[in-house]
């Protein structure tokens, strides 16, 4: 029997997904098992429960459970990268069945200095599931931590991390921005109005503009409960404006948004007063992205086209 | 008797300074009664107990004390303000022992939305302790919310918030950048290399190279000790950075500090990546505006300076 057990093992969340032979998708589970929340007996019980009842099979592994606070770490590979750059980077770590679950490295842009681990994964899925953006683009995937990636010629050269949704979680929760005492409202005015500020900011950047939120509300001119909405337009506008400022994204520059579907629109509504349309999100490049990278590390069979049309 | 009794009233601390009726400052008090600290009582015990003992004098206030969560919240007053319409916005509310306190407003810059509350009675302080600031200068008022504020012809013209203070604290205490689980050095080395990030992070700002603390960190070349350091600088720095790009501070325009001599220090060091040399900073210019202000507003007799060489 062939096939593979990918598994997308991040911070907070484990994803397991079981192809067969053909890199067709049969199951998918999921588990709260993130390396900070790994259940009693770690790494091997966590891997044994979610596979549990699933054949012997290659398993590859993706994210946070090849970083320095995960089962092994995998040293980052220097860009510029490519899937078979990254596929031969693949390393191991022996788990208590005796049988290894490979680990995919994370990437280290040297120019930041940067580094991200899972997202070079999703964004090989990405290449894979639109072959139009292997050419020239820039993928964007919004999060905690949201990374903006160029690729050229299928090749990932730079990339930038915004800590956008850490940042706004932050600033809610802890800072005076935050201390309005009211529920938040869902105010895509405020929110446009935030990206506004942000895009109108020019060169001294939406952070020399992060108490308007105070001035406006002081004035009025906000109400209490749109703030949240008002403070995420602002940094996920910022995003935008950063990203055009450092050419990591131009206008005449193909972007691609991977991630979750309400997120990804606040990003396509923030685009939109930057003049730029972006396409609908791929709503999730992880487990194609592991398929991919097995593939290319020869832990399952190669198939083409014709195989698989069989 | 003459003289006044002045009243720098803030968040989270209450100075007292009682002039004479020349301008002489007799003595400074110092209680932990911020407004959001009031001893039982509130604002009426918080005063007997400052000024006891003190003779009956007029008493202006400044601060927060005139905020909406305040005594009384006093209006703002809109840009372009000078010491004299500051002084003809004072107001007051009536304390329990029956007698006014005098209220000095804020500031509002209707081009930010922008607002300051205290900072204005120190600007005042400040060119009336430096003259030579009044034709042109940008003043820096380093801290939990740093104000940059542009004064031309002895009129305050502009100025912007920064949330330097605060967005550092809640970077060391709540983000990712924060968890490194070492105390912190005191490394200059590391703050320069702050500066000199935010420096050049060119049109995209300092806010895109956040996450650069934890990937020089994740490299081996930042040491965990050091993040802190590292975060000062690059938030300082964005500092000006930003005020340049915008305008508010010009390599030409004299620049004046004022504040705490540790803060400032940073502040010098940081501006001296910038190519930009500031003179040694004003130590306390509230009780100065203060006393400016009440000679403006008529509260104690005015005196120039033939009188009081008497």
């Amino acid at each position: 029997m062939s096939g593979l057990i990918a598994l997308d093992w991040g911070t907070s969340s484990l994803r397991a997904f079981r192809f067969d032979g053909m890199g067709q998708l049969d199951e998918t589970r999921m588990r709260p098992w993130g390396i900070r929340h790994l259940p009693e007996g770690g790494y091997d019980t966590a891997l044994a429960d979610i596979t549990a009842g699933w054949p012997v099979l290659p398993r590859l592994a993706c994210g946070m459970v090849g970083s320095r606070n995960g089962w092994r770490e995998m040293p980052y590979l220097d860009l510029p990268a490519s899937a078979s750059q990254l596929a031969k980077a693949i390393g191991a770590v022996r788990a208590a069945d005796g049988m290894d679950v490979h680990l995919i490295p994370g990437l280290r842009d040297p120019h930041g200095p940067d580094v991200m681990r899972g997202e070079e994964t999703q964004l090989i899925g990405a290449l894979e599931l639109h072959p139009e953006l292997a050419a020239t683009s820039t993928v964007i995937l919004p999060g905690t931590h949201s990374k903006w990636a160029a690729v050229r010629d299928g090749v990932v050269t730079g990339f930038r991390t915004q800590m956008t949704g850490e940042l706004f979680a932050m600033l809610r929760q802890h800072s005076i921005l935050g201390a309005t005492g009211a529920e938040a409202a869902n105010d895509a005015e405020a929110f446009e109005r935030g990206v506004g500020m942000a895009r109108d900011s020019g060169a001294a950047g939406a952070l020399s503009r992060l108490f308007s939120a105070r001035a406006l509300m002081l004035d009025g001119a906000l109400a209490p409960a749109s703030v949240p909405d008002y403070l995420s337009g602002l940094l996920i506008g910022e995003e935008f404006r950063a990203a055009l400022a450092d050419g990591l994204a131009c206008r005449d520059t193909p972007l691609q948004l991977i991630g979750e579907a309400a997120l990804c629109e606040r990003y396509r509504r923030a685009a939109a007063q930057f003049d730029i349309t972006l396409p609908p999100p791929i709503a999730d490049a992880a487990a194609r992205g592991l398929w991919q990278l097995a593939m290319q590390a020869g832990l399952v069979p190669v198939h083409h086209e014709e195989s698989r049309a069989c």
